[in-house]
């Protein structure tokens, strides 16, 4: 990543653009060239070979000239069955970032968007462009959820969004149910947002607490344990009558036919997602092993595909590793991450490499 | 089309949801099955079959795990090129109908969005959702631009977003391009859309205009001409200051490698369009020729590949063609447009068909 300047001249930008859009730097993000991609999350294989092709062949059945249903109800109703939850309570988008865009219309702009400090950054940049009260009351020491100054934001301040990252990111913890519980039963005003994007490597799961509160929703996504993050595809499970109203901001025919295609196929096999999810962990467990010992840096327990790396100069190895042919991500900017890289868990061979690069920094 | 109720009860609907969205119904769509679909504007060819086939070759080499890249930067080149346009200038989303939502969310927020009546749906949803100032002013008695009325509201009101439609919906009514320019001149605060969804049917251009105002931006699509509509992808053209404006809404890695794949295609090999643009064209006037003499029906002039037939009954008329096999879209409830149903050109045996059924019409 570098940071590329942008240099809109004054009269580029007309008078009409919100002040919050244009206080927002425009995103520097260079895609870096490395053999080992561990700095976003993904899974690091590729959707099944056959169900591609299987779904490359439903796609070349359909029109392409016809726009996709409405709301792309076909889809719902299969995540519905999957999940085992009532249809009316799902939407499905192109990406869960897209959700929390949508979320931030139903219930931020001019309202309040409360989080944790450090979070998700697109809750942040969301709130920041579309005009909410952006609220981030820091995480404990120990990555733990603030229960306390949380519930007291929540019953000082008008109701708006709440997000819970359940296992947090970017520091991959899980909290005590019981302190999510507590959060979701001092905000019944609020829309609360559990985002549960990384929830199968953590083997945590609150369907049941959503099945319980009408205004809160579970978060889910197809980018991490299903693969498939180039096909863009998130959804909300939640009550009916708030996926209604989020539905109302959802753009006509936004999921397109190949998401169709890529996701009734997952959904009709999806016995590869757990020998993945498996794998991971796994994997997870034995690169926080091998790096128990280490001299200078520190690896932080977590309960998601990646972990943070503690390192006495975030700079310096992230370069080391980027030397190695891996590109990691830097969180080290970021309250309570001071030299933390963000690293995913790779395939078996993809963290040996790792391990052997993290080895040489001293 | 028919209106399915949507009952949210209300201890699901949380204090916290913004009373703007609580407002807008949900979208009453029950979609028809029709063996002639003539109401949403679609290009009635597939995307041609060999092009297909390359788009899914192209994809099936890809990696479905991975993220696309942030801002479709590969294809936002390409589009340049085919344009003619300066790459830093050109934004792409899934589907044209979101960059609406986020040239909402840019100029429109808690500002103005002006725009005629009757006029594209989505311009004036994404504003009450949005909680912009929405201003229509009453299109002329023949459909062109009220441009004295428009200017009058331009100068009188702090900027935001102005849209017109060239040709406009759901009239097919092309405007002078003195017309258009005396607007742009009168907006130079203002985010000025000019939505060129259809341009391709009335073989007309804003781009010189936009190309010498830095707030003017084309919006197109490859819904219309490109038979791309079920893999959804639209465009601006603009300044690359605006441009950078608006890219800080679109979410991250928003166009998924399907699209990626079937417009890199379709751009390589651009030829069918042109053909498929002048079939409609040559087809618009056949029908239109053949309703002249139409008892009770009237068809009005269009310059897209649609246009409007003025009917006695429009209830009657629809499910007339509905029982003919036939869908179109009723339009009568619109402002100037009281008896009216919204007609695609349809390939020449579908328009065979609609020609059938409408002079059984008395």
């Amino acid at each position: 990543m570098s940071h590329a300047p942008s240099v809109p001249t004054l009269q580029e930008s007309p008078d009409g653009i919100r002040p919050a859009v244009r206080a927002v730097p425009a995103y520097p993000f260079t895609p870096i060239d490395a053999a080992i991609k561990l700095d976003q999350n993904e899974n690091p294989y590729d959707f099944p070979a056959e169900l591609k092709a299987l779904a490359a062949e439903r796609l070349l059945l359909r029109p392409w000239n016809r726009y996709p249903d409405l709301h792309a109800d076909e889809l719902r109703r299969r995540i519905a069955a999957y999940e085992g939850w009532d249809e009316r309570g799902v939407v499905v988008t192109p990406g869960s970032n897209v959700l929390i865009k949508l979320l931030t219309e139903l219930a931020g702009i001019g309202q309040t968007v409360l989080t944790v400090n450090p979070t998700f950054s697109v809750y942040t940049l969301e709130a920041q462009l579309l005009g909410a009260n952006l609220v981030q009351v820091p995480l404990q020491g120990d990555f733990s959820l603030p229960v306390a100054a949380l519930t007291a934001e929540l019953r000082s301040r008008p109701p708006g969004v709440l997000y819970i990252t359940q296992p947090h990111a970017p520091t991959g913890h899980l909290d005590a149910e019981r302190d999510v519980r507590a959060l979701v039963g001092a905000a019944p005003e609020w829309v609360v947002v559990l985002d549960e994007a990384y929830h199968q490597y953590s083997a945590s799961d609150f369907r049941p607490l959503v099945r319980e509160c009408p205004n809160v929703l579970s978060l889910r996504t197809f980018s991490k344990a299903w693969s498939l993050a180039g096909v863009r595809a998130g959804y909300a499970l939640t009550s009916a009558g708030l996926a209604a109203n989020i539905q109302k901001l959802v753009s006509a025919f936004n999921v397109n036919a190949l998401t169709q295609a890529a996701l009734e196929v997952a959904l009709e096999q999806p016995g590869y997602v757990q020998a993945r999810v498996q794998e991971a962990i796994t994997e997870r467990g034995r690169v926080l092993g091998a790096l128990r010992d280490h001299p200078t840096c520190q690896a932080l327990p977590s309960q998601a595909n990646f972990f943070l790396l503690r390192t006495p100069d975030a700079d310096g190895a992230y370069r080391h590793f980027l030397s190695r042919g891996i590109v990691v991500r830097r969180q080290d900017r970021l309250h309570l991450l001071s030299g933390c890289l963000r690293v995913a868990i790779g395939t078996p061979a993809e963290n040996d490499a790792f391990l052997r690069a993290v080895a040489e920094l001293r």
